[in-house]
């Protein structure tokens, strides 16, 4: 089983507009309703992948109520071990222009977390910990969480032997990565703002100096550079597609994780990863992946050991 | 008791924003839940004045709950006969960018009603009748329903001798009209897509052609114009004021509405219905009035008999 915990889970909404004028009115044509936070989107796709999954985090307040049905009438589902909190899962609103596809995203801050809602999952996330194969700890903290709350799950990880992959940016990060996760997956920006480095390949050294046993960090539609104990690679698409980058990075999570599973090595690893994340890119619905896709590029994403930084 | 109609009621969502750019993502500071749709808000405020009302028209879904929740908890609160409904309610969010309070407004489209829930609302609507002193039709139609629903409930109202007010816009106005309510209450653009004219009092001469005994035309700061059997009036406030105009409309009615159910004639019913939306324009809360304004400005508001168009 592989477990996934968000701790900021979010009922997505997806609004579709001709174009997003502000400080005018629109009529929105089509609304999607999806349940999402990056750890959510990240067990959509391993259990789609065929993996056993189980997804943690808060949920709670109506559209807490929504997110776990909405979980639950999924295709592969994964098993909703979320902890139930008083407070009012937060949403988020995708504003996509039909025809150019462009994303205006509005996030609310999500609920309140009581220091009794945090040792409930506390508990929860132990028990779960001696059945995990591997861990993904994913996203933005809610408001009453201390920014420390990734350092504890880390070391939590660590102690149990399960591997773990930290997916956050800022303060977390910062905090999470001193507790020497296995693995931390930041974008460019990510890293820079880790870091202070712009290079990314230096900077992915830097953050792997910080604490990180393994970065893999994403160029976006370039793929993805991976520094590691074992070496480092370059991962790249055959070429780069156009489409909805949203959830691309959850499912480089996701492809990283499930080849980590299966016992396979970094090269394999990078190559599910790209090939995963390029086909969440070329899917019509945000956050899903083209299947033909992503079996076409298994074959055809290039991975080659990087050259050391300058 | 006075009666609404929102037949697409909305759980209003307002997000504030430091300010909205497309295409980027925002974290949102501060949400606020609100129960909505315009007939909601008459209600709000009616009740606020001390009239008993009474809410019908469509609630359903996750949504639907929250937000007879939230109206059973306002501290002045109108009497819940919403028809349930299978769908969901829609939401509307309203970005409002910190410092400037502009606003960009994303309203869903709303459930579909099916046939049985139509008739389900005819039968709630015709047993509230006979005990309304006066009753408003708000609102956009939720997809589903007839294009000539307004007109249904017109027919009904005059057959049961109660005085009836259409708030409503295109072609849902365009049909109303011709059922010959009491009062509609339009904004200058209404009114001059209903009618052709772009002079207001040119084109609420014509709406009254159409079918409607009375028209209060808004100028939006510049106050109102009446057409009515009895004669035509302007009404301002006495100063044009800055604020948020969320609902001001909303105020009309229900001061429109307000006087006409204490016997009151045209020209105190013109002067409440401006203090009140003025007041509302005041007021921080988008939809709530400034009570101190609002006394302050029902003696300071100016109605004159308005000189014939040219």
């Amino acid at each position: 089983m592989i477990l996934t915990v968000t701790l900021n889970t979010a009922l997505d909404l997806s609004y579709a507009v001709p174009a997003l004028v502000p400080h005018t009115s629109h009529r929105v044509g089509e609304v999607t309703e999806r349940p999402g936070g990056k750890g959510v989107n990240v067990a959509r796709v391993l259990t789609a992948l065929g993996h056993d999954t189980v997804v943690t985090g808060f949920a709670g307040g109506p559209t807490g109520t929504v997110l776990r049905e909405l979980l639950g009438t999924l295709p592969h589902r994964p098993t909703d071990a979320l902890v139930t909190v008083a407070g009012n899962t937060r949403r988020t609103v995708a504003v996509v222009d039909r025809g150019t596809g462009d994303t205006t995203q509005l996030n609310e801050p999500g609920p309140h977390i009581t220091a009794g809602e945090w040792a409930d999952l506390l508990l929860t996330y132990r028990e779960l910990l001696p059945g995990a194969e591997a861990v993904a700890l994913c996203g933005s903290l809610p408001p009453g969480i201390h920014v420390g709350a990734y350092t504890e799950l880390i070391r939590l990880a660590r102690a149990a032997g399960v591997p773990v992959l930290l997916d956050t940016a800022g303060e977390p990060l910062r905090r999470g990565i001193a507790a020497r996760p296995d693995l931390v997956k930041p974008n460019t920006d990510e890293l820079a703002q880790l870091t202070g480095a712009l290079e990314p390949l230096r900077a992915a050294h830097d953050a792997r100096r910080r604490g990180a046993h393994s970065v893999v960090a994403s160029l976006g539609a370039e793929g993805l550079i991976a520094v590691t104990p074992d070496g480092a690679w370059r991962a790249a698409p055959p070429a780069a597609v156009r489409g909805n980058p949203t959830g691309a990075g959850d499912s480089v999570v996701a492809g990283l994780l499930s080849a980590l599973a299966e016992g396979l090595g970094w090269e394999d690893r990078l190559r599910r990863a790209v090939a995963l994340s390029t086909a969440t890119v070329l899917a019509p619905a945000a956050g899903e992946f083209d299947r033909a896709a992503y079996e076409d590029l298994s074959a055809r994403v290039t991975v080659e050991p990087h050259p050391p930084a300058d």
